[in-house]
């Protein structure tokens, strides 16, 4: 059945709380009494619809229904999660928590965005405290998978054991805190850099562009990568860890003396901040620069999701629980309907996958039809195994008819057909697919190596009975209209 | 004529500077009176070798050559630049600049690597101070564009201008900070987001591995993106800049305690530290983390240059810089011999185009020869004015011939014939070559488009006459060899 999640406050963080839950199959009913609520969701889930549902490489579940509603009551009764993202000021929580938990289910989270209050805090004046829980994400919320989850002693192993449930099945990684403290972990390090860029800003060293620039040629990529500590070790290059981190005593006590001061934000810092980040920004250069945002935050994700490193190994769990629902076999003896043709992608298509006529550009059809085969080479028994073994498949050639077009976020599809798998060789047919739509074709021939050798050789006895057994069931098929052909024929 | 850099003291940043001067075409003169320098840089010119030349999307040009020294006198004479990397004592430093400059040219920039002294520090003791700067790199030195640019009122402007040119002609993005002070402006950043985190292992609220997290998940990519400035500003979500920041006052007085405070790096701490981080680690542990820091940098890095943002917009400058060095055309009129197959691609193989089998995967095939088509379309007339003026080419067939592997770092070149460009398609021939070796053909059919109605629709003039004249200048060619075979016909 499909779950419920209860969003109050519809704010940037709401609504990004809303669109994550909404495109990972859930319904999500939005508080928000603000009367320019439901233009302001409806473009971040515009934004989300392009750059979340691509960014693993299998499709996400199909998307909840979204509702808004101008009782709290309505918004909660019989929800399955509660986050609320109003602003962040005790009192005005610990009023509303009472509210909600008049309408909530007692077994039901309740999860706070804040960012200042620790769950105590939160607490202290419910008459349930043990469903309250910190839940703090970072911006975009659809797209980053970092959430803090922080809980107090009042909370069971039973309620947080919960809470990684729901945030994983959203696709985030929640870090557990051990103890309660304002700011949680990611932000008191942010509020620590951040501190430190504005002495940089008052004293004249560097303007705002500067300081950007500092971070995204260096340590940005660099900690996207491997956070601090594991930097760190990496750079002391076989030093000794603790000896490396006591070497580094003397410059933590070193008279870097801003380092350790609170600057004054008075209004001349402030304005010049504003002037050096060209600021106030006209409400398009806004949406250009998050637009931008979002286009490198995807390209950089499934950067590291090709590398299953940080955030791509989020991604890739993400991915691997999907695949049975998805409609991918894992095995052999998954495949379900060996004479028909063979489900092998089911993904959406990735914000980074387009090209300056605003569609999914050629090498990336390619790009799908390789992971299909790659799909169909680990069914049959070419695993990862078998590669460690010295054995492979070399593609040789490659026919692509692009049929059709197709924009980011839409769904692709792709079914295979074994043509022969015998001898050295085997030849593939793929059809790409979005919904009905024939997007191409592709055809494809392979050898069988020896990658010592880097020489073709006989299929092995498994990989051999599997194949043919697949193409003589699919041999009752009709031929594949387009294969066999040479360019200029196909159209 | 080639120029040559010495590089003084040979550890990872010596060799890092060493790799990159190298691979840029310079010649390395390298002095370190250890007797394992020679094996050590090795290793990481190996490195580098792998990662670098894949970065951009134009070829480097032919790396220069490196040459040991046991005489400081020898690698400095007649060097066009001089980097000093040695350990981070100020006396060691300014002893070993009187007797450099006893050698070098006086007209010639001495560089250092330090991370704790400004240039007033380091020209003291020196009779030409004019010559020494600071340029502070970051790790991994052969793939992060960072170099932090630092002068004295000692250093005229044209020396700074030496080094601007230097820099960049190395790939580098130098940031000439407006201030002298220690530890420059990215040092000072990242020790004031380490200190917090130490605070978070010695109160025991995070572990090493969590803090890790905290920012691979979610920071380390936003600020691999924009920096923190940018990235606020788009999270203000279209609040005034200066509104946002007195906003933050509060918070950066709350008592947050630990913030303003430097803890105490003792034995105790030094240890937990090595413990959560699974330290010591073997060397092969260590080679194994540098390989995975590489390809993701590599990845990350290359997701940026495809979106021109941060540290991509600097390798797209010096991408734009080396075209025609690569023999590359920019326009038609460019185009010296009309009737050979166009010059349309020279770049090296990326780390991260590698597959399973250890070489190029084949995807990486198509989106060379689709830069390929871009080119020509380019040089033919359909430019991004010609396609934002509302007309472009869709491809709608592709037939690849795989005919040789390839791995990374290796240098790349596509030739392309124009077979046919009349009426509403342009029939193009591309052959892949590193070296002399033919990797792959690639036969593509492309339709013109009206990109309002998405229908095919007659050539331009302009388009029609310089692609009819490149197909009949070069049909005098002999036809080429595979074009028009289907599947199973090429070998």
């Amino acid at each position: 059945m499909t779950s419920t999640a209860a969003i109050i406050g519809g704010g940037v963080i709401g609504a990004g709380w809303a669109a994550r839950f909404l495109l990972h199959g859930w319904n999500v009913r939005l508080f928000d009494p603000a009367p320019e609520v439901q233009a302001r969701t409806a473009q971040v889930i515009d934004r989300a619809r392009l750059a979340l549902p691509g960014l693993g490489d299998v499709a996400l579940p199909e998307a909840g229904q979204l509702s808004f509603h101008g009782l709290m009551s309505e918004a909660v009764a019989g929800a399955d999660w509660v986050q609320e993202s109003v602003p962040d000021r005790l009192e005005l929580k610990q009023t509303l928590y009472q509210t909600l938990q008049d309408y909530m289910e007692p077994g039901v989270v309740l999860g706070s965005s804040t960012r200042s209050f620790t769950p105590t805090d939160l607490q202290a004046m419910s008459k349930r405290p043990e469903q309250i829980v910190v839940a703090h994400p970072v911006q975009p919320v659809y797209l980053l998978p970092l959430v803090e989850l922080v809980g107090s002693d009042r909370n069971g192993a039973a309620v947080m054991a919960r809470c990684v449930d729901v945030l994983e099945d959203i696709g985030m990684r929640p870090l557990q805190l051990r103890a309660e403290q304002p700011a949680h972990v990611s932000d008191r390090l942010a509020q620590a850099l951040w501190r430190e860029a504005l002495w940089l800003i008052r004293d004249g060293i560097a303007t705002t562009q500067e300081v950007d620039a500092a971070i995204r040629l260096g340590l940005g990529p660099t900690w996207a990568q491997s956070g601090p500590f594991e930097a760190a070790r990496i750079a002391g290059a076989g030093a000794d860890m603790a000896r490396a981190m006591q070497a580094i005593a003397p410059e933590l006590k070193a008279p870097w003396s801003r380092l350790t001061d609170v600057p004054d934000m008075d209004a001349a810092l402030a304005r010049r901040i504003a002037e050096q980040s060209e600021d106030p920004p006209g409400v398009a250069d806004l949406a250009m620069l998050e637009d931008a945002r979002d286009a490198s935050l995807v390209a950089i994700l499934r950067a590291l999701r090709g590398r299953n490193q940080g955030a791509g190994a989020v991604l890739a769990r993400g991915d691997a629980r999907r695949r049975a629902e998805a409609g991918l076999a894992s095995t052999y003896a998954e495949i379900t309907s060996p004479e028909q043709p063979v489900p092998t992608v089911a993904r959406a298509v990735p914000l980074d996958w387009l090209d300056y006529n605003g569609h999914m550009t050629e090498a990336r059809y390619l790009e799908v039809f390789a992971t299909a085969t790659d799909q169909l080479m680990d069914l049959v028994g070419c695993d990862a195994d078998y590669v460690a073994s010295g054995k492979s498949f070399f593609t040789v050639e490659t026919h692509i008819r692009h049929i059709d077009e197709v924009r980011a976020g839409a769904h692709l599809a792709v079914t295979t057909r074994v043509l022969a798998g015998a001898g050295k060789r085997m030849h593939l047919w793929h059809e790409l697919r979005s919904g009905d739509r024939l997007l191409a074709t592709g055809e494809h021939m392979l050898l069988h190596v020896d990658l010592e050798t880097r020489r073709s050789c006989e299929l092995t006895p498994v990989l051999a009975e599997r194949l043919s057994r697949l193409a003589e069931a699919q041999a009752t098929l009709p031929p594949p209209e387009g294969a066999g052909r040479h360019i200029g024929q196909g159209f």
